[in-house]
């Protein structure tokens, strides 16, 4: 199989191109899984509840990482794994990164623990690619749109380090990362992000 | 303040228990919290829903593991820590022993990796004495009743692997440790509790 992350910000389109990559590469012959964190497996649905509801108010940064991870190892095991096994596509909506981002850079939680703990839930599952989707959070918070989620809610200077974490993973690693500005027209980043992708391909078979 | 933590498997009596010792507490003049996991926070009453709702089905070992330590995590850093460093005499039942046995000697997830989450989620905060309340899983899975939880659920060799690992642990920290069978009246097993935990009580302030 063939295992790709989508990395960013808050209204960077991840989901829009995540959309997008799916499309082009079912019509390119794969069998591909569109899935996404939190929330990516049955159990996950109430983590994803339970993380994003902004009802559910503050809790500490390592509840928070335990919750994300609990969701991860989830749907490591009952999604991930058993689609790359099958020899699937797997595109997924987040992954680590978000973690080390949001709760690392975000949060001031220790990048070592984040990393065992990651390796951990995941059982070293790592991407072939992550696509790090990449927005100025001051236009990524317009577009996320005007009911921001628990997450969103976080103040501008945490979505900033944020997204400098997100850079800092891509620029320390790129050979498995690719950096899309997220400024572009749709068609253009999907253009950026299948020119990514297309390498992956060769040899996988399609159907 | 003074932390206790009730362990035992299924109908060991430990709610009984902590009643009991809550109100013999009360009455010596101590300001005492009575909590429990999962779900002694705001957040863990819809993990705990999730842990035990035979709903939820099969997840995986480290999915639940991750679930009871982000539990663990926020009843530490909202409930835990704040009643201690008020002077309070803290009782919970179950604490991170019942992971070490229920997800490591039931489920055998590695036990040095749950000695180092436990301690992570927690902050290395450990209960001053730990009571063990140990019953044959063969009348305690009677007690606790016909209408099983998840956990409850699982086959009588898991619940002695988690009873074996409950006195193991016990046996190796005889002095933060307290095995009382619970077997006798109820009582019974509150007169023993109560030796056990009176020398923990000089010199702390009561009311």
């Amino acid at each position: 199989g063939v295992f790709i992350a989508l990395e960013g910000g808050e209204g960077a389109g991840k989901s829009t191109q995540a959309t997008l990559l799916e499309q082009w590469l079912t019509v390119r012959g794969h069998t591909v899984l569109l899935t996404r964190e939190p929330g990516g497996s049955a159990v996950g649905s109430s983590l994803r509840a339970l993380l994003l509801d902004p009802a559910t108010g503050a809790i500490s940064p390592r509840t928070e990482v335990l919750v994300y991870s609990a969701d991860r190892a989830e749907h490591v095991a009952s999604v991930l794994d058993p689609a790359l096994a099958d020899g699937q596509v797997v595109i997924t909506d987040r992954y680590v990164d978000s973690t080390l981002a949001y709760q690392g850079a975000g949060r001031a939680v220790d990048a070592d623990d984040l990393e065992w703990i990651s390796r951990w839930a995941t059982g070293g599952l790592r991407p072939h690619l992550t696509v790090v989707l990449d927005i100025d959070p001051v236009d990524g918070l317009v577009r996320a749109g005007s009911e921001p989620d628990r997450i969103e809610s976080e103040p501008l200077d945490f979505h900033q380090r944020v997204r400098a974490e997100f850079l800092r993973l891509a620029e320390g690693d790129p050979e498995h990362y690719v950096v899309v500005s997220a400024s572009g027209t749709p068609d253009d980043i999907h253009a950026a992000i299948r020119r990514a992708v297309e390498p992956l391909l060769v040899g996988v078979t399609t159907r």
